[in-house]
């Protein structure tokens, strides 16, 4: 279903008091204030707005089913109680979306009357934004029931959880020029959410740029498909607020959701090709750069300043974020030494110093975008020099290049005029060097996204009947292998013996040296137990360590061993499955042991991955080196591992009662791997 | 010798032209607009300004020797090459201090004519700021000889290495509303430069707190007493530029470049209890926090909110940064629950809703700050509502309970009255909840270091004849075990062994298992080379390894074996210590191996540190659980490895030819440690 009557509605009808001071009055002056037209007052007393400071008046009715004009969109600030009813009339006026700004529902407790507002919408096929929400704005249909300020139009488009977030978004967008084209905030979510929004937006022609502020998804799969139908076709800016422990406690209470371990929200927008970002400064600069910018092709970029200190700042941080600022070619330096005094510094930042000249920044800038794929233009204005010939320099020359060309322009007060001059020909001017070097940053990492973009994995078709794991409780060891192996998994030679003679026999036949493990359903560590013995060398020692493994499991259920041929000179991986609440299963990589504990060394991804996918997890690890050969080593089966990591992440759809699964370690080898040892917990116990 | 004739002067000469748009006839406008009295041109014409503009005129004299009342400063913008001739002239007519604007010397290559700048300076005991600077500013004496912004009197003094950033602080400052006391920029720094001007900044009653911009220190050891003559007494906020960008790399022999001189700034800065920030806008936020709010007792800081997800995100960031945003205690939110609404919610963020009230926040705060540190009260204004009166609550609430209390009133546009409110009663406002919590983080941080505080290590009293390295050229392993030993380091037993014959004699004293290396002056990296042969069991082992030693070094120059006991059962600790061209000798601590190469886990200090630095350079080690016994093995004996790392931080100190050390391995064991290999590196060699 289209949001067409949401967002270009024929004639809006504002519910509640239209008296003075109320919110219904204040959202009708500012419809009619921004030019929207016609508007309808809605109250018991059929009381319109009379005209006033030079807006139109606007007629009243007591009811929507009253009004003889299409009415499209109904907007809701009446008191809680009436909502519903509210909704049952807009149902029989024909009403298709509706705004509901009143709160009082689940943010309070009262999922009763909320649940019933989304059952009248439901009834008569009415799409809600809401309730408890902020309003929405669509600039090109001059459409503003909100009671923020209204932004000026363009082409980001900005859908927020947080009404708040919204306000603030909307107000600096109006002081610093950022052009909205829609805004919804959706409240508390009752009909519309941040999935069919994001579709919406992502196929809107007026938008160019979609800004997302969430504070939980309510299906993380749904989420993802959406974010990457939107990442295909525009960037996709994300706040995810509740980063951390406390931030997420503060989310629980705020909204009453349940908000999924920040690693995988983590993960989920990075692989759905989202540019996450931690404040709203950043999310409000990364979208002025993708609005106004041409698509960065690399991430190459020179800063071109009046200034050193800051000009080494602003590169500091450049290769601090992963952008390359090398310093120009040696035919570029010929080409600026042609123009430029000899005092200026011809590395990156290009320092033209405070006598830097309109010239300068436009030859400068023109020589080098033609082996950088961007240029930054940082200018600190001395109160005694006119900054805006340098502004111009820089706009010629983004013009005559067709590069992106981002400007940071300052201090502010001082650069009052040039600032818009340089928005004004469509070159954004950030606060700081820093700030505009963050989001060329994102718009290099958006742009190395789009080139090696491919959909999301895809879950193994589903069985007829899906299958179980064996079993009816915690596997033993042997039974996990058996099942690893059922599936396709490479495992070393096994064998299960349950007496020692069977034990001995066993040791035999794969060959000293052998390992030994306890198998009992109570031991869970065996290690700490000492129920592992390593490289037994022939029987007198498998004898010794079989009565060792039944000491271990002294007192408990004791079942046999498990016997291995003993491995050497494998690195050890470990590789997991877990399931998020909201995203389902998780599948994790890394090199278990102190790298995970200590170092937190592992890459997660939403379940399941294709094989390129998980080669990028592999290479997200910062101990990568050490599977690559550090230190004379050779190089681990990367392409193997990569194969083991697809193939284990598409368990939890063909078996879906697995709860949790470690296969810790996996030993890869220079050619070929094999699983050595697996713990398996089933969903339902 | 003070500077008072530098920031007090009981007059100033302006030298150069003062004809109208001459940086001489600005200066000396904005002199006199600043309150400055009595200010004299000084030109080849004795051309005086006339008054203009409602500002008195200033008379004119062809040289400061003419000027019949005293002069203590003067102000040169005249050319380049006349800057002598004018230095001598204040010489002649005793001016003690002089501030150079004129540029064209050692910045473009004309070091001849900054030495006789400097020359004729010292000459006449003239102290000079410059040249090519663009000026001071000391607002307690209205003395204003700069062309940047004039900003508002305060207690924060700046010095700035570059004019452009102190041209900006300057500018902010203004806009901003952050007071500033004195203000240097310095320039070339041919006579005074950051040390000499942070002694006088630190002893200055009018100044609260210390802002710093630095680009390089000329006396690394000489900066660090000075900044810790600061930190002492008053915070002092550090940019130091050129993070990644480093020329000189303070490298470690066996890894290769693990640190870069920035990571020495970094440990300078933190030594001297400095406070680093990376921008300026990360400046201007801690000396706004500094200069206004009265100090952090601990790192407990409560967020009182309007807004749930900007709340949120500035409770993640606080936690991020390293702040305790705990929830309040029952008994406290029992409080809160007697005057907050149910739908409130009582964590922290403390989130009062949109409906939040003057009361509401001033209660609140007030409940709270018993059992904070600190509180960010974060409010997001709706257009629709006044937040003056929140303002009025929260200032009420600091006053009362005379604790902490910074606001984040946002966005600026909507709270263009409640901002100057807030800070006309001494709170400050920052522009986001996240920069607030930012301040308030350096602010913990900086107590959290007042409190540890202790003069920094002293090297040895120097020997009458410093010590010399022995052997000519790169020791052998032996020799330089030798002379760990001499020095009191603890080393394992060793014996050399020229032949075969030697070494099973050796072999034979030491006991079986022993480890054995080749000794050879052209190797170095003695593993690579199949040099070391470990756990050598018995005579026959020792006799095939004693020749695989002398097939590794064939071809080069085989002196022989050196012969240890094998040591198990330990952790391998690296130790080293290197030159900084500009701190000098500096020593470092990590895990060695892949820790080192992979992880980067290393921390490095000015040499020397007593133990507890010693200590605490462990306590930042990320592989610090290693150290404490993670995975169920014993701790080490790190007050032996903080005792030796101390001891060893002074041998560049007993021997100044010492240009490199690595000690890697160090064997700690859970009682006592031994040095595994010893290398050296001659300084001069």
């Amino acid at each position: 279903m289209s949001l067409q009557s949401l967002f270009y509605p024929r004639g809006v009808a504002v519910i509640g008091s239209s008296s003075q001071g109320k919110l219904g009055y204040q959202l009708i002056r500012q419809l009619v204030g921004g030019g929207y037209r016609p508007v309808y007052a809605v109250n018991p007393a059929g009381k319109g707005v009379p005209a006033a400071q030079g807006l139109s008046g606007v007629p009243g009715y007591s009811s929507v089913t009253c009004i003889p004009q299409p009415v499209d969109l109904a907007v809701v600030v009446s008191p809680t109680d009436t909502v519903p009813a509210v909704l049952e009339d807009c149902g029989q006026a024909g009403i298709k979306a509706a705004v509901i700004i009143t709160a009082g529902f689940s943010e309070v407790g009262n999922q009763a009357g909320e649940a019933e507002v989304a059952e009248v919408a439901r009834r008569h096929g009415i799409r809600v934004v809401g309730p408890n929400c902020a309003g929405i704005v669509n600039t090109r249909h001059k459409l503003t029931p909100t009671l923020e300020t209204l932004p000026p139009a363009g082409s980001v488009s900005l859908i927020a959880q947080s009404g708040a977030v919204a306000g603030v978004v909307l107000a600096w967008a109006k002081e610093f020029g950022l052009g909205i084209s829609k805004f919804v905030s959706y409240g508390n979510g009752a009909d519309l959410r941040e999935v069919e929004l994001l579709r919406y937006l992502a196929d809107d022609p007026d938008t160019d740029v979609v800004a997302l502020y969430i504070e939980s998804v309510s299906d993380g799969r749904a989420f993802m498909e959406a974010a990457q139908h939107c990442t295909r076709r525009k960037p996709l800016v994300v706040i995810k607020a509740g980063r951390t422990e406390s931030g997420q406690r503060a989310t629980l209470s705020h909204t009453g959701s349940m908000a999924g371990a920040d690693a995988v929200y983590d993960a989920a927008l990075q692989q759905c090709g989202a540019i996450r970002v931690g404040t709203v400064e950043q999310m409000f600069d990364a979208c002025k750069a993708f609005s106004t910018l041409s698509p960065l092709a690399g991430d190459r970029v020179v800063i071109v300043t009046n200034s050193g200190g800051p000009g080494v700042m602003a590169a500091d941080w450049a290769e601090e974020i992963g952008l390359n600022v090398a310093e120009p070619s040696p035919a570029a330096k010929d080409r600026l030494a042609e123009f430029l005094p000899p005092h200026c510094a011809f590395k990156n930042p290009v320092d033209l110093t405070v006598e830097g000249t309109e010239d300068g920044y436009r030859r400068t800038i023109l020589a080098l975008v033609e082996e950088y794929d961007a240029a930054l233009a940082l200018n600190i204005a001395p109160a005694y020099l006119d900054s805006v010939p340098l502004a111009h320099g820089v706009c010629d020359a983004a013009e005559q290049s067709g590069k992106p060309v981002a400007a940071a322009f300052l201090p502010a007060q001082i650069v009052k005029e040039a600032v818009p001059y340089l928005e004004s020909r469509g070159i954004p001017s950030f606060a700081t060097g820093e700030r505009a070097v963050s989001a060329l940053g994102h718009m290099a990492r958006h742009q190395a996204r789009q080139k090696s973009w491919r959909p999301l994995a895809s879950p193994e078709p589903e069985q007829q009947i899906p299958g179980l794991l064996p079993g009816s409780g915690q596997m033993l060891e042997h039974e996990a292998m058996d099942w690893l192996k059922a599936n396709g998994l490479p495992v070393p030679e096994y064998r299960f013996a349950p007496t020692l003679e069977k034990a001995l026999q066993e040791c035999g036949e794969i060959g000293y040296p052998v390992v030994m493990k306890v198998v009992s359903p109570h031991i869970l560590h065996k290690s700490d137990l000492g129920g592992v013995v390593l490289d037994i060398q022939d029987n007198a020692a498998a004898e010794t360590a079989f009565s060792r493994l039944q000491q271990a499991a002294a007192g408990r259920d004791f079942r046999g061993a498990i016997i291995y041929p003993m491995i050497r000179g494998a690195q050890e991986v470990l590789l997991g499955l877990s399931r998020d609440p909201q995203f389902g299963p998780v599948v994790a990589c890394g090199l278990g042991g102190v790298y995970t504990e200590v170092w937190h060394d592992i890459v997660l991804r939403v379940a399941p991955v294709d094989k390129q996918e998980a080669r990028s997890m592999i290479g997200e690890l910062k101990s990568l080196p050490l599977l690559q050969g550090a230190r004379g080593e050779l190089p681990c089966d990367l392409d193997a591992l990569a194969g083991l990591l697809a193939e284990f992440s598409q368990l939890p759809f063909r078996y879906p009662d697995i709860g949790e699964v470690d296969l810790n370690p996996v030993f890869v080898f220079s050619k070929g791997l094999v699983v050595g040892d697996v713990r398996i917990i089933n969903r339902s116990k």
